[in-house]
């Protein structure tokens, strides 16, 4: 397990050394992780499993304080409490699969001001990452009809993490399958593979290449045809190989395009496979996909049975960043806090304040989402009716009757221990596919989806309407 | 030392069982690393270090073969030959901070076929992503006019390989210092800091807050303005603490804007510290810059310093991938090979055959680039005059005299034996910049940059043009 306690910017370390002569440090703060955006762009949270593994290693070492010592930037005894220092803080946060909305925290922070400064970069890091990828994978699902979709961007991807943590990340999205082999032995996620351009080209001729690999893999036989010519030369010898295997008791798999007009090969492709009898041979395809590509391909009719996604869903490439945010919302002790907030000239940038929780109104007949209500953390409601508002447009409310509420968060850590049992791969897919059903799919479609009402409770909202109005107004608060 | 022997695509061990199965995995087989694109989008070649560094570690353990033994796809003898199996090839690559261009091979496999082909995902997606970066650094760099140029992305990389060895890369493409603690120790490259909004926002008010971080660091203090308003609150307050830090006998260092215009407050703030007798204290911006917002930042007259550039380049947001691609160029044994080439309707997409060099003409006088040349890896030239032409448009020519050549790949392992000595990152980086400096502005600028030749050897020409007459050729050619 590597140690990235050093994974952080610079600036949480010199910060640290000012609170720390302040005697500041130990303040207990709270950090709420969250993206800004509108109401119609979900994420799939991702990537806590890893922030897990990293605070559960969170110690510098003997070398880290050497190297920082050697910047002559520190003081020793600052150096020296860093040496010491381990997690003591809670965290709170949605479990990895939950789609959440623009605003609303992923995971909120409560720990020694120090801690949660130091913490900052390496959460986001992690968190902006699988997300971004999860929820990307989660639109192309969504959006190849339910086909499978095999996910294998590693050579494209931003370096080894990327490709490992992405195809993990994929996985949770949507993906059925990758072929990053690192990721299937550390995730224990599924693998797919057949073989490549090189491999027709190092032999003679493309027959004698599939025959070879029909001879190693007779039950696993997915040809690659595209090398010379797809309709001409791959899909005919193919069909050679294939009826080969048939006659001799095995099944094979499928052919796959990697270039070319993917909607007329494909159907070309499979009249040319019906013909021979080859019904139940599949027909994978790739060459640059995305959401929007396999909705054409989709609405063209297109036979193509199984997607390949690389560059486009390992990089995210049409938004390669999540805009993740980590964002102080009180300061105080063990006890109480003081409310904080980030205010800016517009409304969208302003922060909430407070300890809080999310809750998620869910309508008790159709089991359906109606909204999310960002409140105080230890907020009650009235169950049999409740009233939500816009906390922009405050004028657009709404009454609620028959419901029943979701807490969205849950503890991870408390005081510094972690108390929170990490669910499979295969747990998290599904929490993914329910927390995705949940929600009307007017909300999840990419053409101009509708936009899902994430409020602030009453209580919270005056809070914050009052700091507005009034900075230096201190609003002291208990957990 | 991560071993990443894995880090491969399944589909690259599946054709290697077949290989092994039909006693082909041993042939010698040469590929070549490159990306396709048109001459005038340059690549600054970044990534051998951590591509030895993979090299060396190259073995997969007995857990991994464990592993693949559990897919049930693998047989018994050749998962045993994996096991024992090491990197036994050579290695031709072009230096770290080398600036090439598409279809230039960065790097050069002649390897036993099993070895070549299972090293392609890892080097592919380690070159890929830094020289990515790299490409991206030296455009920022390039559009900053020689300001200093901060690299920050760290929290929105995509996961902590992304922000570690893209910072490296930073480095190399140009970027003077990095926030990212870790890369900073591992790589030994210099690190930036001052403090954040949520520092600002810890204490009561701004002007506390700044007195603090002057106090800590009187020699070293830079202070973000922007937390509440820049203009009527933040600089200000810098002013004060300024004055003060002067009156003691500090230097002040700067102020960051980090919202809004940057190029109207830059202006406004530059006079308000001139007023204030700060002459000395520079300005630094941050929010979302990349090259083209430098360049127009630059010709607003803006009086800006020193750039931080956070997500735009970590995560090349426009372009997030390089399309780098590792193609079969001959096959054989360890004498002779059969040249190979990947034929394709597009011209472009035609690969090149034959195990190969690149040479630089350079210009006696001026010291200047004239034009690469792909060649033979053993081919000779006449010294006193050559005529070189373009491969697609063959009538384009053009004759060099007074010329000297720069041979553009050196050994990095030859038998599976390192030769190369890794350079430290300050040689890699000036490398980099005296490669850029040999190159005229011409073809560096980013709008509308002239092409950049890049031609093949008359010998090359004739074996591609006899292969593609005629694909069944096998022409012959010696190591």
């Amino acid at each position: 397990m590597r140690n990235l306690t050093l994974l952080t910017d610079l600036y949480q370390l010199t910060m640290a050394n000012s609170y720390y002569n302040n005697n500041q440090h130990e303040q207990i703060a709270v950090f709420d992780l969250f993206y800004r955006g509108v109401g119609n762009s979900y994420a799939l949270v991702c990537g806590l499993e890893q922030v897990i593994e990293y605070i559960e290693n969170f110690k510098f070492s003997k070398s880290d304080i050497d190297y920082l010592d050697s910047l002559n930037l520190f003081d020793k005894n600052f150096l020296n409490y860093l040496g010491k220092m381990q997690f003591t803080g809670s965290i709170k946060a949605a479990k990895e699969g939950t789609v959440l909305f623009p605003n609303e925290p992923f995971l909120i922070v409560k720990a020694p001001l120090i801690q949660a400064q130091i913490i900052e970069t390496a959460l986001l890091c992690i968190i902006n990452h699988q997300t971004l990828i999860a929820t990307k994978a989660m639109k192309i699902k969504y959006n190849s009809n339910n086909k499978k979709v095999l996910e294998f961007g590693l050579r494209r991807a931003q370096g080894p993490d990327a490709g490992i943590y992405g195809a993990r990340a994929a996985i949770i999205g949507g993906c059925d399958l990758t072929s990053n082999v690192y990721a299937g032995k550390e995730f224990n996620i599924p693998l797919t593979g057949t073989h490549s351009h090189s491999y027709v080209m190092s032999f003679d001729t493309e027959l004698e290449a599939f025959q070879s690999y029909a001879k190693k893999y007779p039950n696993n036989c997915t040809l690659l045809v595209d090398t010379y010519d797809t309709l001409k030369s791959g899909v005919p010898n193919a069909i050679v190989v294939f009826k080969d295997l048939v006659k001799r008791g095995y099944k094979p798999v499928g052919i796959r395009l990697d270039s070319g007009d993917l909607a007329y090969l494909s159907k070309k492709a499979r009249e040319m496979l019906d013909s021979a009898g080859l019904h139940d041979v599949k027909i994978a395809a790739s060459s640059d996909l995305d959401e929007n590509i396999l909705r054409s391909l989709e609405s063209q009719g297109s036979r193509i049975d199984v997607y390949g996604i690389g560059t486009k869903l390992i990089t995210s490439a049409d938004t390669p960043s999540l805009g993740g945010v980590y964002k102080l919302a009180g300061i105080g002790d063990d006890k109480k806090y003081v409310a904080k907030m980030k205010l800016s000239d517009t409304s969208e940038k302003m922060t909430n304040p407070c300890y809080k929780k999310i809750v998620r109104i869910m309508d008790k007949k159709t089991k359906k989402a109606i909204a999310d209500l960002i409140c105080l953390h230890d907020e009650k409601f009235e169950m049999n009716e409740l009233e939500i508002f816009d906390p922009i447009y405050t004028w657009k409310r709404m009454k609620i009757k028959n419901f029943y509420v979701k807490e969205l968060l849950e503890d991870i850590y408390v005081d510094g221990k972690l108390v929170f049992e990490i669910p499979s791969i295969n747990e998290i897919k599904r929490h993914a596919n329910s927390s995705k059903n949940e929600l009307w799919e007017e909300y999840i479609r990419d053409v101009n989806p509708s936009n899902y009402k994430v409020d602030l409770s009453s209580k919270l909202y005056e809070i914050k309407k009052e700091i507005i109005k009034d900075n230096s107004l201190k609003i002291e608060l208990e957990y």
